[in-house]
């Protein structure tokens, strides 16, 4: 059997953010303890993404309110037969106190923006190869410093953000769990469907098929089209996936 | 004893590239397995990196012109005696042959440029945090083909770009042999000296003066400015270190 894709899709700038701070904050975490060769540049790399995003976007008011929203959807489970109200219970809890660390604690990101070592190295940094000693030499001296002091200013530096990062692993995870997936057979490489609420699309497709989609999608209409990967190859006439409207 | 840190300057901005480069091609040689976490994300953003610094600066001809001048140093020296003339003929060898390949090849980075699926994934990539599926969802498809046709293509890539790669190193390598490092005291933080026909600064200074080099130079003249890594400290009053002028 083929191995599967999965692709996610965002039905609002702001799920845009919260998927894009996700994968951010995993390869920190992928990269943060810089020992293996290439580390230390994708961990800075991945820092500075984050501060940038977090420069054009104001997050925290915005995601309090998708997790409020949230518990909203939840409790309305509480009335249904058969659901395990204690597990419920305990979602909602922790649905609360994340908001509430969230809300408490100062904007993510301004400690970092405001770091003199980060901003000293960050502007080079993004020029193309500009992973250079005569870019970045405060970096290089830093980078030679005992292990015990980087690693007190990488946990500095991530522990600014895990306030931010759990809400936002925490309401992923409840809206991915809030749809199963479904088969789907879209004809002619193209497919739409009118929705409500949706927040964000969940599309599992074969590699035998040997296409991508494309998504488009708002609030209340998406569309998928699949494009062949290889140039010279025809759509197929059915493509046959699974897809979670969440 | 203290660790020493390795700063290298270039003395004009067709070394600044071929520094770049070399990073970069050091950085996808780590990360050309696509088997770590994080490793294709290294991958592709060096590839794209290096396909711009391609983009701005025309570097084939002037890399062959270099060569030919490093080659016209080596020459002066198989007049004197006890030099290993064996030796210095084989390089002599070497570098005509890498400037015939060099500039035998198409242009480095053009099919790179002109690749079609690099092209469809490049811009999408270069924002922040732009490695999710929905940003570019013909990489994720990519990355599920076979372990065999993704190597190919990776070689592919990287093979278009040997013969530059080659030559950088070649000419870094010969270029950072061509001058001692010698031992040098810096007063007050401050030292400038004028030169003559000089490429490449390198500075090695212990991290006990827990200092950086801010270096500003150009063809007849350079200046080395020690900056305090932490904001309290002042500029020891000396600093010794290793320069050499290559």
């Amino acid at each position: 059997m083929s191995p599967e894709t999965l692709y996610e899709h965002p039905l609002n700038e702001h799920i845009r953010a919260y998927l894009r701070l996700e994968s951010l904050f995993i390869q920190l975490d992928h990269s943060s303890p810089l020992k293996e060769p290439g580390q230390w540049q994708m961990f800075f790399k991945y820092l500075f993404d984050l501060i940038e995003i977090l420069e054009q976007v104001h997050i925290r008011g915005e995601l309090a309110k998708y997790l409020e929203k949230q518990r909203g959807k939840l409790e309305n489970w509480l009335n249904v037969p058969d659901v395990d109200t204690e597990q419920l219970q305990q979602l909602l809890t922790h649905s609360r106190q994340l908001q509430h660390t969230l809300l408490r604690t100062p904007r993510p990101g301004l400690s970092l923006r405001e770091n003199r070592f980060l901003s000293s190295i960050r502007q080079r940094f993004s020029l193309p190869g500009g992973i250079t000693s005569f870019d970045i030499p405060a970096l290089y001296h830093w980078l030679e410093l005992p292990e015990e002091k980087r690693m007190r200013d990488v946990s500095e530096w991530r522990d600014s953000l895990r306030p931010l990062e759990e809400a936002v692993f925490f309401w992923l995870q409840l809206t991915r769990n809030s749809a199963p997936m479904q088969p789907c057979t879209i004809s002619q490489g193209f497919y739409q469907q009118d929705i409500e609420n949706a927040n964000l699309l969940r599309i599992q497709v074969s590699q035998e098929f040997n296409v991508y989609p494309l998504v488009s999608g708002y609030k209340t209409r998406f569309a998928i089209r699949f494009m062949p990967f290889d140039d010279s190859q025809a759509i197929p006439e059915n493509v046959t996936l699974l897809l979670a409207i969440c």
